[in-house]
């Protein structure tokens, strides 16, 4: 089985990189959305996890943009807890996927994860929020996509912190590292699916 | 003309990995030993810079293991200018080129160069070391194999905070930082390919 953990800086495109990376690849996609869903269910009906997971229910799911602020939460243990149980049914099914966040690559260390971070510069991750943004309920102005972005990245910082004791975003927490300031997450997604490609080959 | 610069913890074949690019990409090669002599002949001779460069003189020379020591010096500002001067001529000749070190990414800067950083494990980077070293003259201990290379770490973080204010191998600073603990620097070497030349193409 193989799985690859995506980690990212708020707004580097990380998310969307994951999502393009399984079609590449042919691989199931997890993201908190997911997660949480799954999580939701399980709490009114035994068993949805595990049916969820092998039914792929959640491949309907839409990319939403603006669930990607309910980072902004509290560190609740709870969570946490349900989050690793959704992670370990996902390694009991067995099928290569993909997980974006959730320290997945720090809970499922034993399976051997390989663990792609994704950065990007200040300025082109509030660009590309502003982007995503446009349009929808919410409108931010750039000074405060700027602090939710520094919010969640401390958020994310300190989670993993709680649940490992390493630090996010440091080199040697990784096996990859991908700038996507410059690129189109199309390109970048079909470019970092050789890499692994050959990863797995070697 | 595309330049790509590596910085590398030691130990972790970041030179290796360079040189078998620079083959994959058919790019010229530069690392310190081979500025470190285009710098000490030009001092004898005028316009040598220029000719080594141009000629490709430094074509012949082998990856020497016992010359990576020779980043234990103190950091001379002299050398630092020299080093400079190298690069400018090496950037005038305006062939694709491979930079190993030197703070290339900084110095160049404004040549927009592709940067990559290369770290691993520190068990990786001592196993890696006491293989090269084997048969070669000196013989080391694996601690104090240990010691050097945290010691020629801590001086290329400092060199680089001395040209740049920036920092080390950290995140913001590179576009690609890989990982090789875990790979053949030949396989690697390939799959780094192959995501540059969709770096180029894009």
């Amino acid at each position: 089985m193989k799985i690859i953990t995506i980690g990212r800086e708020f707004g580097s495109g990380g998310r969307e990189l994951g999502k393009r990376l399984a079609d590449e690849l042919n691989f199931d996609y997890y993201d908190q959305e997911i997660m949480d869903a799954i999580t939701e269910k399980k709490a009114h009906t035994s068993g949805y996890v595990e049916s969820a997971v092998a039914f792929h229910a959640w491949r309907t799911f839409p990319l939403a943009f603006h669930h990607s602020f309910a980072d902004e939460h509290a560190i609740h243990t709870n969570e946490l807890i349900a989050q690793k149980e959704v992670l370990e049914e996902i390694v009991k099914e067995g099928k290569d996927c993909i997980i974006i966040g959730q320290d997945a690559d720090v809970i499922l260390k034993k399976e051997n994860p390989f663990r792609i971070f994704v950065c990007a510069d200040l300025g082109a991750r509030i660009r590309r929020c502003m982007e995503r943004a446009e349009g929808k309920e919410k409108e931010f102005s750039e000074k405060e996509m700027k602090r939710n972005i520094k919010r969640i990245d401390k958020y994310r910082a300190q989670t993993r912190e709680l649940v490992s004791g390493s630090k996010w975003g440091q080199r040697d927490g990784y096996d990859l590292i991908l700038n996507s300031t410059d690129w189109e997450i199309k390109a970048l997604a079909k470019a970092t699916a050789d890499f692994i490609r050959s990863w797995y080959k070697d």
